[in-house]
């Protein structure tokens, strides 16, 4: 059985928590992988950390809302919540924009 | 003689300092009440906190390179930093424009 992270609803997402969770530079470069809105899996991250820190940075950005954690047996896949982005965008579109242009 | 506590210089601020001075819901209202540009002293912040608190979130906004504090006498003007925000204006125009629309 597939297991199922807690996600925030999107109701109780706060703005300032998404930016405290955005306060690392690892997790801003794991953000710089997702902000092409795909799916994407552990090893697409290119962060120098080990396993369990990336762990942590994930379970940061899940609790605040930023990321939605899919598994499929074993495999995990990451990726934007687009409810957040939406409802936040005026806040969020630069803040994706400003990570993709570093990231290019 | 003027207290001139220490800014950052611009190439030393961080993005990802500046989300996690961004990551507090009381700083957040410290900055609704700055998007307006202006200086502004420690009364115009309705931030139900003590005084020691204020100075506290002040200086993480301070040292994060958010906003500048200018002494004169015993009183402290506080702002934003123009220069942060010309500089990273791709990430940061959206959400001052945000904080903004939740204070309007």
């Amino acid at each position: 059985m597939a297991r199922t992270p807690e996600h925030p609803d999107l109701q109780d997402v706060r703005l300032a928590r998404v930016f405290a969770a955005l306060g690392d530079p690892a997790r801003l470069r794991i953000l710089a992988v997702l902000a092409d809105r795909g799916e994407h899996q552990r090893d697409d991250f290119a962060v120098e950390v080990g396993p369990s820190t990336l762990s942590h940075h994930m379970k940061v950005l899940r609790e605040a809302g930023v990321v939605r954690c899919r598994f499929e047996g074993t495999r995990c896949f990451v990726s934007l919540r687009a409810d957040t982005f939406d409802r936040f965008s005026t806040a969020l579109d630069g803040v994706l924009r400003s990570i993709a242009e570093e990231a290019a």
